[in-house]
């Protein structure tokens, strides 16, 4: 044998959707079965979607998957190639696996070693952990199996099966995406497979999912680190690569660092039949896709989060706000790139505080976009609020409550367009402001889907301007881009009347937020005290408001929301 | 020595505050030294509140309580007491642990061995676990120290104590009330004493925290499995208990099933000193409180999360929506019974639709709780947003849009209130609602928190009932008991137009969300198979809802929010 053939099936599974899911996967075992690869790799828990959370606790679930399964396994009857597929392994507790399967049989089962319980990951929660490598003897080739952590730490279950012999290392992800996410994963695997001496297979699933987008970005490492193949981000691929034999084994006879060892591990191994005629097969283009900008990647990942927000949960159309303003005006340009222009409508709803170039602002994006939109005045029905209000405020000044109930006032409209055509609202606000709590619950907070939650303002106005370039025409228009933040709630109103400057303030929110620098550790860095302990403590006072926005799609290393658990009730000061 | 002397010092202590709670720990500690205790015992984590979720993960954090704690050793010196007191401990890495403190010395530490992983807790993502149990050495009397879920294992670290030697087990906790919580340790406690032929003696906290509560319930058990002391539920106490050594030694003399196992253990070991002087103690007397009725159990339990949860974030008075239903009826009493009747401000918010009946069965209760309360109409705010949506909904029929529209009215009423005058707003819906989405999100849902949320309707009548009972009169007016439940969102409505009876809602719902029953197996018990359906089907739908309501009492075995996680998207279908 000179060389080996992987498929990688980097595609989008839906959580839950167990028959569905497989059905998706015996038509791709049968279409790429024409390219004759030796192994068919499918993503981590794909059969079920990924991440299950508490459906695992749903016996129901489990069975279903199971029965799944064997209908999977009797669809490969004829199929030469090794498929491995994600799974949920049940025996006397319940396993994240990776099914073994040729020809109509079960070869063997892999379970998953090592659980990641931080950050968004819970599977401790579900899974009890698998105790031994798996390797698959293929043509005298042995092939380790591992799935997603098992192979982000040192010296784990990959390392394992290189130290007793695996010559390729398949690994098995649904790995959520967060910025550059993927180019640190390249970088971790070409370190694993040249540590290892060993080619990595690595696969990656892609889609939203609630708060988490996977990403794809699967890719084919050679021994010596090089890549040799690179799937797409966040879209759907299936990556065909061949991976030559003799140059790994050579590279072994040289490197006698993993021998020394080899006797301290054991490894479970399953023998596959081999039945490829290697002169015959169908030729192949490898793929290699080019690494994006950041901004690229972050739009890619924002649209790629509604559509299957939006999809998934059944939706066809969305509704926005807008106001003239970046957010706005940036998430109506995701949606459409989502799911067409048709399926997008937005509505203006001016009040007495709004200015004229706002209203034009907004005009100018619905009428680049294309998209359907209606105005409404928020005007009268204000009036109606303040005097039915009047007995009691009488002897009140007018503060953030009127803001507020004006902001309101919208929510209600777009609730109410909603409910009348089924549309879905996609919210706003960006990341900086739903740290500080500058966001009217039930106001602008009101909605199914919070697009850009996770992006701070600085780079809004980033992946705007990418946008607009990347189009090669003005879509947002460039008077967004040149005047001042506002949530036009009261006469000459501006963020910064608020708030510190969103550069200064995205950097302190950065630290603290995603960092955990303390009050004094970001202060050291040369800010502003004031600044840094205001910032704080609206970061901490508003977590209640938090609790209660809808989901997004989580782009930094640490969104709000799984990834971030703070009490609501917390009387710890900096 | 003939007997050993424990103070449990069941009292609630605050997420964050760690100042606060040192503070609060070291002036009792010289409260309860006057009794001349050997032990004095302090609940899991008490220094920090329970649970701190992701403060752990700051540095600062970690610090500020390793600071706090010698500064509540120093305290110590004079006491000869041995103090229990639950802490963070840091090495290498971090610990859930109970320090052994004496006349200001740290003697030992313990660190919990079993990290629960499950139902609301995380513990897995902040904690390494220990490894080796702990005795104290008093007197020639082994004293064996555990932390929570440490004991609730059969065969745990606790149990190898005992079969160290250890004749007295110690067990500090943070344990979250549910139905019945209470009778459930003990009688676990009764059984681990009795197999383990030792004392037990657990402390649990108390206190409101976000979702959960903490309802105290300590508990002494002498080596038969018998209660010799018990502490209140819900409320803050000492409980000074003395546990005779000489008839555990003989039980264990006549008991040999410890000492063939005996050999089998590692345990450390500390040596504390002793100093009592046992003739001349001040005597002491023992509480054992009374099992309370479940109905009295849950109002008590909604009254301290209540307290907590206001008076924990600063504030003082609360507002809560009047319907002369029985939600808000049961809200607004617990209310008052938490905060006192002139902290609880009641809002009559009437349509066109609302009958006389219930603008007087508010006005009745407002009478009885001797609360003030406003009225305003939404009639004239809502005939305003009916004319500025007409152009866009000229060519529909009215629908569930015009429902929630006026639902969502009085939400701004209540937020508008909320922020003009710094009340915070309780929601008034009920676990029957919340489960099958029969509430408006921004409307009805719209508040800081939700009491009931937790509680299904056929229970919130019980509650009621026997609310009014113990009063001794009807407060809450008896016409809201026999009404049917209604929105009074359009004309005739009431809440078995759209739902199945109340009696049968709730048993399908405590089946399919509490206990993971699926669609055949609840069909099986002998529910007609479409409710089933139906209503399994408005439980996963409406998740997206769930996900963005306020936090409320966790009453049940499994309460939504961090006790059931799952996904909003999802296509799995019984």
């Amino acid at each position: 044998m000179k060389k080996m053939r992987f498929s990688l099936v980097q595609k989008n599974f839906t959580v839950g959707g167990i028959t569905e899911n497989a059905n998706k996967i015996i038509s791709n075992i049968n279409e790429v079965k024409n390219f004759q690869p030796d192994f068919i790799l499918f993503p981590e828990l794909a059969l079920v979607g990924y991440p299950p959370e508490d459906l695992l606790l749903k016996r129901s679930f489990i069975d279903k998957n199971i029965e799944e399964l064997k209908r999977v396994v009797n669809a490969t009857k004829g199929v030469n190639s090794v498929v491995i597929l994600g799974f949920v392994d049940k025996e006397d507790d319940i396993f994240n696996s990776a099914a073994v399967i040729q020809n109509g049989e079960m070869m063997g089962v892999y379970h998953k070693i090592l659980l990641p319980n931080y950050g968004v990951f819970d599977e401790k929660r579900y899974f009890a952990a698998g105790t031994t490598p798996l390797s698959v003897d293929y043509d005298g080739v042995k092939v380790g199996i591992s799935i997603c952590e098992d192979i982000w730490v040192p010296n784990g279950p990959a390392t394992d099966e290189a130290l007793s012999g695996a010559m390729i290392l398949l690994n098995i992800s649904s790995s959520p995406y967060h910025f550059l996410k993927g180019l640190a994963r390249e970088e971790m695997l070409r370190v694993r497979a040249s540590d290892s001496r060993a080619a990595v297979v690595y696969l990656n699933s892609i889609g939203g999912q609630d708060e988490l987008v996977f990403d794809g970005h699967s890719i084919v490492v050679d021994e010596s680190g090089k890549i040799i193949g690179k799937g797409p981000d966040f879209e759907e691929s299936i990556l065909t690569v061949d991976i030559p034999i003799s140059t790994i084994v050579n590279a072994n006879l040289h490197d006698p660092r993993k021998r020394e060892r080899k006797g301290e591990i054991t490894v479970q191994s399953v023998s596959a039949k081999v039945y490829k005629d290697e002169e015959n097969r169908p030729k192949i283009e490898v793929m290699n896709s080019i690494p994006l900008q950041l901004e690229e990647e972050i739009f890619k990942a924002l649209t790629l989060g509604v559509r299957d927000y939006v999809r998934k949960n059944g939706f066809e159309k969305v509704l926005i706000g807008l106001s003239g303003g970046m957010d706005s005006s940036l998430v109506a340009a995701v949606a459409v790139e989502a799911l067409g222009k048709e399926n997008v409508v937005g509505i203006l709803m001016p009040s007495i505080y709004s200015s004229q170039s706002s209203v034009d602002d907004a005009q100018k994006l619905v009428n680049n976009l294309d998209i359907k939109a209606y105005t409404v005045s928020i005007k009268n029905v204000f009036d109606s609020y303040l005097k039915a209000l009047n007995p009691i405020f009488s002897n009140t000044k007018p503060n953030i409550t009127e803001e507020n109930l004006q902001a309101r006032i919208r929510g209600n409209y777009l609730m109410a367009l909603s409910n009348k055509f089924g549309w879905i609202v996609l919210t706003t606000g960006n990341k900086s402001e739903m740290s500080v709590g500058y966001a009217t619950l039930y106001g602008d907070m009101a909605g199914g889907f919070a697009v850009i939650k996770d992006l701070y303002k600085t780079m809004v106005y980033k992946v705007a301007r990418w946008y607009n370039s990347n189009k090669k025409r003005e879509i947002i228009p460039e008077n967004v881009f040149i005047k001042p933040p506002s949530a036009e709630l009261k006469p000459g109103q501006v963020d910064q009347d608020s708030l510190p400057p969103y550069d200064i303030l995205d950097t302190i929110l950065d630290l603290y937020v995603e960092k955990d620098f303390s009050l004094n550790e970001i202060v050291e860095l040369g800010f502003d005290e004031e600044t840094v302990k205001k910032t704080i403590e609206m970061v901490d006072k508003n977590e209640y408001k938090r609790r209660q926005a809808p989901p997004g799609v989580k782009l930094t290393i640490r969104a709000f929301g799984r990834d971030r658990r703070l009490p609501i009730t917390n009387h710890y000061k900096q």
